[in-house]
């Protein structure tokens, strides 16, 4: 999924209803994706696209001994962090505007690095991956989660509803990034040059025993994310505005009654050595 | 996946590289579907489509104390299943040939059933479902367990490997079959009259950390499995032959250095009432 822009623009624009869409995901998916990850008391951690801290709250509070400092490229969405994380109480993190490619930090100078929904958007992830490199001391972590578009599948199935999701991916391919970064974890981790690289898959599975999870997920994380891409689909005219039209309507109908959601993220972790 | 014909004949024929890559798959996969399968001492389990056995090995050795009839509508394949177990000396199995709609059975004789890779062969799951009820004590189980070949996705990506996957799909539609079936189990078992119908997916990820799955699964299995088929792809004209073979090699090349495989399996479980 996503929720920052860098070079070429945010895929999924700075809406409300995208920061609606930003938190449901992130309290939706907080255990499967967080659960396993947990920073001793007094680590330094950097956190690299923060966006507008959905995530950072969940590392912040998993976390309370640990001290995170959470860049972004853009100086709006790290304000919304910083005054949506303050309202809350948490006070172990420092939000600072900062791009991934220009890191305003010493070589060396955090015990762990923290990345989620970030490489999907960049031109050059594996670049990015060195740069945050540069910054972990030795033996430090890396851990990075991703999506993968093409890991989405349903019932009903849908050829317009599958097109629709490719438009997505498209689009996010001509603004220089790849929504089908996920599978790649492995083998970006490895060019990066960090070792013992692990990648675990996070499968999310909705059918109609998880309310919860055709709400949160299939309806207001996914599904609204597809349909957010609405207009410029329109603009570029990469799909026919009556396919598009039935092609978000069947991704809805797969939170229906006997409807099933299926997508993978991925968490990939490894260690400067 | 799949062993057995049943109507218009099995997909995959009944090779010796077939008989091989039945049993790789099982074996490699068997924890991942089997580990939460026990049966009581003293219980009579069915299993439908048991085919030459792979699976049946797996849930005999599981469940000694269990006495479990193995049907297959194949007389072959119910043979070479019962020499196969024999030779292992597995005596907790009978072996029977019968159809699924025309089980030889009295009605509720069985304590609990179990089903793999059968109902993605056949024209009408959700009565084969209902068949299988009716042989069912009330509160006893059933447990089906299905691929679902829209789940393959993999590094590095190739449109190619994809329409090679597509043909096998295609193949077994034109059979009768379903190849996508797996993310259908929810609706099918609640079509045919379940009660406490859960799902559970099993996701299969194979990289360079994994070699036993890269071999196990990626080669010997799936991609095996789509390269079985070559003969019926050329017959139908299904795919540009240089395409074809450039699909393999794609396949292939996932278990490369780098290369990522990702597959699901839906395990279902469900009450009669």
């Amino acid at each position: 999924m996503s929720r920052r822009y860098q070079g070429k623009g945010y895929v999924h624009g700075h809406s409300d209803r995208e920061l609606e869409r930003l938190q449901d995901q992130a309290s939706t998916l907080a255990d499967l994706l967080h659960h396993d990850t947990y920073y001793p008391q007094g680590s330094r951690v950097l956190e690299a696209g923060c966006g507008s801290g959905a995530q950072t709250r969940i590392l912040a509070r998993r976390s309370p001994g640990a001290h995170f400092t959470s860049v972004d490229v853009s100086p709006d969405a790290v304000e919304k962090a910083r005054v949506s994380l303050a309202r809350e109480g948490l006070a172990n993190v420092i939000f600072r505007q900062a791009d991934v490619f220009h890191l305003p930090f010493d070589s060396e100078s955090f015990d762990h690095v923290f990345v989620c929904f970030l490489l999907e958007h960049l031109q050059d992830p594996v670049r990015a991956l060195a740069c945050l490199k540069g910054v972990l001391k030795p033996g430090g972590t890396i851990t990075v989660i991703e999506g993968d578009h093409g890991s989405a599948f349903f019932h009903p199935d849908s050829e317009d509803a599958r097109k629709a999701i490719g438009c997505l991916v498209e689009i996010q391919r001509r603004m220089g990034g790849n929504a089908l970064i996920g599978r790649e974890l492995f083998h970006l981790m490895h060019d990066a040059g960090f070792a013992s690289v692990r990648v675990s898959p996070r499968f999310v599975y909705a059918d109609g025993n998880r309310p919860d999870l055709v709400e949160g997920f299939t309806k207001n994380t996914f599904t609204a994310m597809v349909e957010g891409v609405g207009e410029k689909v329109r603009e570029l005219d990469l799909m026919e505005p009556a396919a598009w039209q039935r092609g978000i309507r069947d991704l809805y109908r797969t939170a229906g009654p006997g409807g099933t959601f299926c997508y993978t993220f991925f968490k990939a972790t490894g260690v400067k050595e």
